[in-house]
């Protein structure tokens, strides 16, 4: 196994995960790559969206890169008694920026890691849902990614995308407020419009531009879905929307509405589980589907 | 082991197994109830969606009632050779009253077998998704019971309501006329709309009697949805809206919509596929999902 | 459905459950057949061994059969309190003949139900076990057969056995005595020996004829074995000892000991479960497995 | 995550591969660990049944550490074409030697890395099964221990040990002349007794000394054993040998004996496969009944 930090600038970096590519003596298999892009509104990284996802795809054969990308918090703190040290430059589409800078880092190393980059997919849950959201909407924008700073090619095509739980406008603030609140995510609340728009109020077209079900195109990616119907903290209503306008478009989105548990539960099994409450059986199946359609369009994609 | 079979009419059974309730020396166990409506364009009743799904649930613990429902062919024939018997009288709403009759012998029976009827799920497979849904829409819609011919008094409660790959409207004709044709599907065409309306030409009317997209309301109880997004004979947009406007009212609505597949897969695993292209690995999930999805809304609806 | 039940005597039936074998219209399949006989000490048949396992393999696609042989209770009472009916005809090898009057039976239903008889598996739970090994031992042995009275031309050919957690010996009482006694066993002791050997006092050639360990030979078929390390009631020991044996002879013989769980599991999941003491995680594993075991075996022997 | 290699000596290392410890922002997990020695025939550490394995279990929960202990093939080259660099110092007690010294050395790093070293457990595959086995036979037994040069007071309780087609003697030699021999292997034989007992002619005693079987005591701890039956490299026979002798001295030996598959399969899954003939269904359930074996032992072993 290899393990793999580069930075990519003062506050982002990526981690590689390499299976080793000779299985036998001197037979060797090559293995598709994962990137993950971990939630936590922009403010943080959840680590249970980070290393134990990262290890379950890896030890089902997958090379995975997670992107730790730059978030609002300078680091996390305990808002209950904490005030967090802010970093006013973190906010979109610096984490989209990143997400490309690190396909740089992954071309360089592909070399000497013989990593085949054609056979890439791209997981996001949460705000990481919108990162790799975000990215699958423009990647192939050459006039919209040059307008932000990205060179569009820089940018790799993707075999699939797949999205937990994912958020889907830059509204999360008016989207928990509208909602039942609990008190850690309102502890939050301030900071998510700068950390999101990096301003308190933004402005119409700033919601536009956040906005990716109104942005949905033909170049999306086939995608994966799911979320919990108890999701309180991203909007259900906007996941449907994603996948009726990737329906309506002719591009596959497998989705998982799941009746039981709610926002947030990466892996959704005892691994990383705070308590059982982190836990569901319905929703933890997300990963053995993943797994069967990621293999599925890894092997589409490669007849093609 | 007890299999009932009692007719409804000439043309309408139902058969219920139930569970020995004895599931040791004089120890009882209660089940929950199931009623299947098998699908086949409500031109006759497809097998794969009978016995195999029955017996799958049986097995998992549940009593199960299949509704063998009056369909538009007197019986099923090779349509490439033989002009079918058809029955002019077979059309909506023959087996919406068809499935409160059958509420209405199970309520006989619930006594002599102990059937606890507080504890009913109702699963409806294609156009036996139509009528299951037709059921959750109206079950507790008196004035419309009453014009159709129907005692709102006969009708139960569910705990829960399942549709797999679902007719969700009556225009089965246009969505295969727009869709890729294959051969077995044009061939019933002619016949779709006397079986659903009773009549070649349906008015806008009945039309919009039979769409239940747009009759979704707070009456209906927790769903559990799932459909291949291959399926070309009944509508994906259709069940996304379904889901979107549950969801919207409040009601829960599990759903799974498969990248893999196509439409009328049943058990999607070995057990009454004709070939391996009636198998499925993602979509053969949906039984463990659905047992899980089912618990859940037993044991919360009897807590209740 | 179908489901048959024929009486072989006054005190034995057995009832088959078969799979219609159109699986759609004018497509028809046809399944192997396992014979089923639970357990019970040879004084009673356990309901959990019986229907729910009878229905978890017909679901899985097979024709089952239970075998309702003689037991020594003319009825089971709860022995606290009430003094059993007995019959002292009921004891080795009546049920045996059971089973070979069983397969004739079944042989003459083949041709009304398109039985093939020639994919026929057996499976015993504890003293069916017995039962089950017994006919394994034994079904090609002649001169034995006719000793007891079995013609064995009556005897088919099985494709693999299933021994649930078997009683291997007749020496139950001994074992019982020798383990850690529960009150609901201790209530059968005096009731074993006329039950197995009929008469209280076993001399050693009968004890030798019904310890099946000694009797392994090359026609037993190709074994799948399952037990609880924890079994207080029947022998581990035998049963290694008889693994070790047909391994030896170049048999087959898949085994399962599961450190968790006890005797007389039963498909140990919540099924048929009195209380969550009657399910285990690892030993309910037994039943896939099986099925693995199953699908292969006859698909080797099909070959052959 | 971490991972940490550490050098043995000049031949041999140990790599620990740690779960981060934090799983949410400051909440602690802390995780049981699992010691996997790779087989290899003592000539070489097969690549199937280290890392894969390893990060198996890391993601189901485990710290892992593979033992990179001393071989007899200096490097491993193609016997087809290749004479080998051999190393005549590699050979039994060497390997335990090492094993200890990796014990030493984990516990000299669990301070730093919050290692629980009391919630510990060894598997061992093929070759590596009779290193763990060694192990699990004398760790407590002083006098031999010093014999051999290890101080017993550097050994650690376990929880459990987990052996998977293991080698429980000396014998590979005789017993693949015996068996139906495959080219691969045979090209290994004029190594083996050098690579297993130091000399070409072992004596009786060092013959008495490597046979496990003949060793299995009280203080060997509970153990969870597979194999294929269709292993014609280690010894079916011996490991039912270790199985009874357990269960008689009331060792708990968890035990699966596969009927399809055959010597060597690692996970038995596609992850390491080379061809499909590397991947068997049944026999790749082992990791899941590990896991729960595992995991029960280790909640055993902890409310002790």
């Amino acid at each position: 196994m290899l393990e793999v930090t580069r930075r990519l600038n003062d506050r982002a970096s990526l981690t590689l995960y390499m299976l080793d590519r000779e299985i036998s003596y001197r037979v060797f298999k090559e293995h598709p790559t994962l990137i993950i892009c971990p939630g936590g509104s922009y403010l943080f990284r959840a680590k249970k969206e980070s290393e134990p996802v990262a290890l379950t795809f890896l030890a089902r054969g997958y090379n995975v890169v997670v992107l730790n990308y730059t978030t609002y918090f300078a680091e996390r703190v305990d808002l209950k008694s904490t005030k967090p040290k802010t970093d006013a430059k973190s906010h979109y589409p610096r984490q989209l920026k990143e997400l490309v800078q690190a396909l740089k880092v992954l071309k360089e190393l592909s070399a000497k890691y013989q990593l085949n980059l054609t056979r890439l997919f791209l997981l996001g849950f949460s705000a990481g849902g919108h990162l790799a959201a975000s990215y699958a909407v423009h990647w192939n924008d050459h006039e919209y990614l040059a307008k932000i700073g990205i060179d569009a090619n820089d940018c790799l095509k993707l075999r699939g995308l797949l999205l937990a739980y994912p958020m889907l406008t830059g509204e999360l603030k008016a989207l928990i407020l509208r909602g039942k609140k609990n008190t850690s995510i309102m502890e939050q609340l301030p900071y998510l419009n700068p950390a999101i728009y990096g301003c308190e109020q933004p402005t119409q077209a700033q919601k536009a531009e956040l906005n990716l079900v109104q942005q949905v195109n033909a170049s999306v990616p086939p995608t994966f879905l799911w979320q919990s119907l108890q999701d309180k903290v991203t909007s259900v209503e906007d996941s449907l929307a994603w996948v009726t306008k990737s329906t309506q478009l002719g591009i596959e989105c497998e989705s998982h509405f799941f009746g039981s548990g709610k926002h947030g539960m990466g892996l959704a099994n005892d691994i990383a589980a705070k308590t059982s409450a982190d836990e569901d059986a319905a929703c933890s199946s997300w990963v053995e589907l993943a797994d069967l359609w990621l293999r599925r369009h890894d092997a589409i994609a490669g007849e093609a």
